[in-house]
């Protein structure tokens, strides 16, 4: 018997957000394996597969169990929200095999299912904060080393990224964020918009707008993102919008390139506004 | 009658990526708007919707008509592959709202649907290379000056991020990933993992595999993603694996944690391999 190993990422953990895909891969395994709130939320599409759903810090027990079961001829979908491959149980689980010795020629098949992560779910629900470069930073330091966060905060700052923190703060770590937002003051303007998300797309949301300067007195914990917008980065309504720079080159009542400018060409910023 | 206009993400294109909330989406929608080739691929769910489908470069007249129309009162689906906040028509579609004077206070709803991106579509595919911070940078100057993109890449490479390059390279634009290359040589070693894809979950796909150091030789053009990982990841058979760092904290064997090392605790680097 040669089993199968899935490891699945089901976005924020709502049913209109799981694709089709997602949904394939938990009804066709027999076992499924995860974080038990990520579990519970996938009543909507488990059956009777058996299911090993434990809590937070036994991401290696459950990378080991998946791999042993795989490995013994069962079909095992592990679960991650949002992305597996991001901040999530994707990494593991293929150090969880080599552990185990299994090759990439090996009859179990191991295959990745992709999902929204949650910059891009918790963005989606404030406008286009990440509409632009962008990169993710999470400010946990349970398994990498704080002076190596904080050097990659500061090189974020100073390119001018649009920055998600995933994990950016808990009863532990309270101090992460203010260093974090302490380094963006030095780059960015104190009122360069701010989102909050907690459960984006469930009966939880949470949405709380704010700016670099003040966010941090908003209450959020670790299960939110943070998200905070470039230099170039406003409020329109109760939304944030960072430009992609379509302004610098286009007319919008006519759609033609503005004087100085080609379409398909490099911009052309003697003439241009960047 | 009110309108509404929905800015979605498709994914990668394929049906078993569309998530349910884009399916809706569109075959609610009167009218949808989009590149062309992204309206072909969407063939198995659209029906008898009314269709304005255009070529690149035709973003500002999309987002034109699909704010009149919405603005008239119809049903408009503004379509992007991947997520439509990232590289994509969202930013420019609430643009045009506000150059309408659109308000968002007014009866017009406005609705993003969160869509998979092309850096998390495609590293799926070759493992788990973003699996610790990482950022996304499009190499594109036709709307960014190519000095703020350089400054970018020079930052990510400083700062370790693993980085996925979005339009990578074009016929009139074959110097900038050279560049790119030069400086992140500058910062990781020749053999570092890279991943080429194109037509992520498509039927076209394709997949290259190689290093740092001789990844420009391969054939690519503007539409595949460049994902490159960061100094701690590594080639296990066919996959690129940028570990989270549970390997600093954790014994495989039993699940626990190592000598020095506390659950739930920041990592303790005296004693571990970070």
């Amino acid at each position: 018997m040669t089993g199968k190993l899935t490891i699945v990422g089901i976005g924020p953990g709502s049913e209109s957000l799981l694709t089709p895909m997602a949904s394939k891969a938990l009804t066709d395994a027999q076992l499924v394996v995860g974080y038990k709130p990520y579990i519970d939320s996938l009543g909507f599409v488990l059956t009777d597969q058996n299911v090993v759903a434990n809590g937070m810090t036994s991401e290696v027990a459950r990378a080991r169990v998946a791999v042993e079961k795989a490995l013994a001829g069962e079909r095992v979908a592990v679960v991650s929200s949002g992305d597996a491959g991001i901040y999530a149980m994707g990494s593991l689980v293929y150090e969880m095999l080599a552990f185990y010795d299994w090759k990439p020629t090996d009859p179990l098949e191991v295959v990745m299912v992709p999902g929204i992560t949650a910059a891009i779910s918790c963005a989606s629900l404030v406008g286009t904060p990440l509409g632009h470069d962008s990169c993710t930073i999470s400010l946990s330091d349970l398994l990498t080393p704080w002076d190596l966060i904080e050097r990659r905060i500061a090189a974020a700052a100073a390119a001018d990224f649009a920055i998600t923190f995933y994990n950016p703060r808990s009863r532990r770590r309270q101090q992460h964020i203010i260093t974090a937002q302490k380094i963006l003051l030095e780059h960015r303007d104190a009122s360069t918009p701010v989102a909050i998300v907690k459960d984006a797309y469930r009966d939880e949301q949470l949405i709380t707008l704010s700016t670099l300067g003040e966010f941090t007195d908003c209450e959020f914990g670790m299960t939110a993102a943070v998200i905070i917008g470039n230099s170039q980065s406003y409020m329109y309504g109760d939304k944030i919008i960072t430009p992609r720079g379509y302004n610098h080159k286009y007319d919008y009542q006519d759609g033609g390139v503005k004087a100085g400018q080609q379409r398909g060409r490099s911009l052309n910023t003697a003439v241009g506004e960047a």
